[in-house]
């Protein structure tokens, strides 16, 4: 089959070996596959990573010891918990000491013809959910995540730092729980494709709110969290939604003494992904 | 009357003038005084700071235009708030942007004979409660907060990082909610005191429990954060207690990544110093 294969270079392999299936997991032909901001950062020495690349995909079910999936079109939870450990009792399954994540660590990915997945992890896509749509369920779903792990009340004031897909995703997210909601940016093409909802867009540093309750670090900067901190009010939240393969550099007095909340955000459940495509049509 | 004054070094001033006292505040003849870790940071160039030090106290009101207040035996509130400001009207008093703060932001301290507040930062404290405690309400009261920005249901595993007096009272106060807390330091010591209620002690790295619930980083190290992100749960909490003065070099992937909370806390409120120092006598 096709894939795409990162080792030290990427490159297009056009004759890699179809995965095994084994049991209680389905071959899924891919029809799409995203690109994520992860997946660059792979390519540029994150987690050591080598193989196929690509955890966001929408497909059909190819090959599966359960008939109930044979044929669906599908996507898939990228994290492949081992259900053993002390974290999956806990219900962490997402945190799973062992786990392998798809295209990430330990687990082919999907920029290839096939992939595969347990069955646990698939979810059957709404009809009414075209696959150019059902492509973004996985960074959808992480966007959703901020409303899972923070309850808002609607009366919050919201800024997303960050006009790349992750932003803009997360702005659109927050728009359906929360009235006043800016997204920053620098790019006026992609300020211009996140007018949704009511999602104000800004590009200028000047008219940023200031003492926001709830700011979204999507940006992927260096400077990123240290311009959240400087955004947010005291005792609000910067929510970071973006990994970065350095360290930074940041001065945590001023998170100390404004009692900021900093809350790490990553995967989501496609559930709420899914949800949010089929309450949202085209 | 007598000051601990620091401009570039710090001296005790015998002839320092007694602060005049505006109308609706309070001239306290101060008792007893504590040394804080921010004292040293402040000392050590951290703000700029000029002027008599010193934000712990237990003293008498020696003047006043509200009887009530004469004479009484008090501890107070050290953030004096505008009650003007967006912030304050949020009720957000100990965070308001115009604040003056006793002996660490444009209100000379505690460390001399005199000091000046408003009456309604004032506490009085009971009877059954000696200088020698009672000195005790600030920094006790900012370990208390934990408890007011955290809600814990008591089956939670904690440890505290650091065995200066804010990590022993941070587990102290962490001991009267919650069963399964471990400190850890360095200083047999200290170690030796913090031995109170259930609080277990530790100073070997091996015996440090691994994926506790939450992690209260109270070392003032540039470490204490990373080491605080490594020993926490995933989705579980870290505590930044500590003010350091200089910034730090961090890799934040592993916050997002677990989905970990870091959440800074600063002051807290004297009710609930109080309530502790009379709930748990000598």
């Amino acid at each position: 089959m096709r894939a795409v294969v990162f080792d030290e270079t990427c490159r297009l392999i056009t004759d890699y070996r179809v995965p095994e299936v084994p049991a209680g997991w389905a071959l899924i032909r891919v029809t799409q596959a995203g690109i994520c901001g992860t997946d660059l950062e792979l390519t540029g020495g994150y987690r050591n990573f080598s193989g196929v690349i690509g955890h966001e995909f929408v497909g059909t079910v190819a090959q599966c010891d359960d008939p109930n999936w044979a044929g669906r079109r599908v996507v898939g939870e990228i994290n492949v918990a081992c259900g053993q450990c002390t974290r999956c009792q806990r219900g962490l399954m997402r945190h799973c000491a062992n786990r392998k994540v798809l295209g990430i660590d330990g687990l082919a990915g999907c920029m290839a013809d096939y992939c595969i997945l347990p069955t646990a992890n698939l979810h059957r896509v709404p009809e009414t959910i075209s696959d150019d749509r059902a492509v973004f369920t996985e960074p959808l779903s992480a966007a959703c995540e901020i409303l899972d792990q923070l309850s808002v009340t609607g009366s919050e004031q919201a800024v997303v730092l960050g006009d790349g897909r992750l932003g803009i995703l997360c702005a659109w997210v927050l728009s359906t729980a929360i009235r006043d909601v800016t997204l920053v940016g620098r790019h006026r093409n992609k300020l211009k494709q996140a007018d949704w909802n009511h999602v104000h867009t800004v590009s200028n540093a000047e008219n940023i709110p200031r003492e926001a309750d709830v700011v979204v670090e999507a940006t992927g900067s260096v400077s990123g969290l240290r311009d959240a901190v400087s955004l947010v009010r005291p005792r609000g939240t910067v929510v970071l939604k973006t990994t970065l393969a350095a360290p930074l550099e940041i001065d945590m007095a001023p998170v100390v003494v404004n009692e900021i909340t900093v809350l790490g955000s990553r995967c989501g459940r496609f559930s709420q992904g899914l949800r949010m495509l089929e309450a949202y049509p085209d």
